[in-house]
């Protein structure tokens, strides 16, 4: 039992330094709706991602000519180009380009595991390619929410459940930690209707007002692609499948 | 809706920062094992017990010649009166005395949330006692899981959960983060069988590999005492009933 390798969950970024030691894998989730966004960009066809935490990095790639994303609360941030929703990146307009990607919780996350060995990119859309993914890597796999602002995030949570149920069923992982134990307990009484589970969490109401509803059901949809967006030097690229 | 006063769930001592403004009430649990045994210690007629962080200042209150308690790890700290289980006090041994108390995670919380107007201390077993507190209280209040070592701890999240149920099937008290959505759906699938629900948590196995499978059915099993013990100036007594 103690060959297999773990997969265990941290809710947040600022817990992430309490538990890396050990891990080599670190999947960054952020279901509403970076990491929906950046599997849903890959699956149209764009090349390459290059995460950047601030804005002010995110306006030095504009000026340089780069396709720049930037959100921030739920909304693109004027002057760019694009934000946070899957639904923008279905078309071809991005086809084999570059996107430079900076918002309010994701892509902070994506930083701060940027030391691991291997950064994966998971969300509900691409659950079952991307378990398939860490079942081939049989390393230790810390699954990260991006949270709210370094606050607990249910939808993260749900996605981080339903990642550790599909591991640990396989029977090549184990778990030790209680906050893997909750994060599929909560997938368990979510898995049959996501929707009406998250109807009381505080980020589907945030975006609700936005008017991003079919944003939220298309987030909240299991495995529409088989992308799974890994780093590679400091950039995101689909993975060779 | 929006004069009702909030609940919120805060899973360890270390996310204290991010969620205590505009909080007047924090409530410290630690069900397995420290607020359990502060509860039973007072229901067996102990006067007052000055919780301090560290063995330093345990050590010092012993040398003066208070009944110090100290747990470490799970086990009495060698040289000390008691330890963190709630059965040692069930005697007459305490009656009317003062104690002085540390443990891993209880006594942490307690002293995070020193600057706080109401400090009470919560547990399954005087749940419906807390829960009648709270609502006379009618202030915010934020329900602060003790954790281990800083990381999550399932059984704190369920009883914040019970908690976080009570108040708001009272319709006096509204919830609007996600931690405290997600401790009340835990509290609700766990609540018919804690202790079958808790047996993948990690403190539940660390507990039993110390033999205090008897002390982990006595915290689980809710409502055993109407003690609700409160801080005044830098100790907890009991509170008037």
């Amino acid at each position: 039992m103690i060959d297999k390798p773990r997969v265990e969950v941290c809710f947040t970024p600022n817990q992430y330094p309490l538990h890396i030691e050990d891990f080599q894998v670190v999947v960054v989730i952020d279901v509403l709706r970076a990491t929906s966004a950046i599997c849903t960009a890959f699956d149209y066809g764009v090349k390459k991602i290059i995460p950047v935490s601030t804005l002010d990095e995110a306006i030095d790639y504009k000026e340089k000519g780069y396709y720049v994303a930037a959100e921030r609360k739920g909304k693109i941030v004027s002057g760019f180009d694009f934000g946070n929703s899957p639904l923008s990146y279905m078309n071809d307009d991005l086809k084999d380009e570059t996107l430079v990607l900076t918002t309010t919780n994701g892509t902070k996350a994506i930083n701060v595991a940027k030391s691991v060995e291997h950064l994966v990119i998971g969300a509900l859309i691409n659950l079952d390619a991307l378990s398939k993914y860490l079942l081939k890597l049989n390393k230790n796999v810390l699954l990260l929410g991006s949270g709210w602002q370094n606050k607990f995030c249910l939808e993260d949570t749900i996605c981080a459940g339903a990642i550790t149920d599909q591991l640990l069923n396989s029977r090549k992982f184990i778990s030790l930690n209680d906050s893997s134990v909750a994060a599929k307990y909560l997938y368990l009484s979510a898995k049959d209707n996501y929707f009406g589970y998250l109807k009381a969490s505080s980020h589907r109401k945030r975006l609700k007002k936005l008017n991003l509803n079919s944003d939220i059901k298309y987030c909240l949809t299991p495995n529409q692609t088989n992308v799974v967006p890994i780093r590679e030097n400091n950039y995101l690229i689909a993975s060779p499948s």
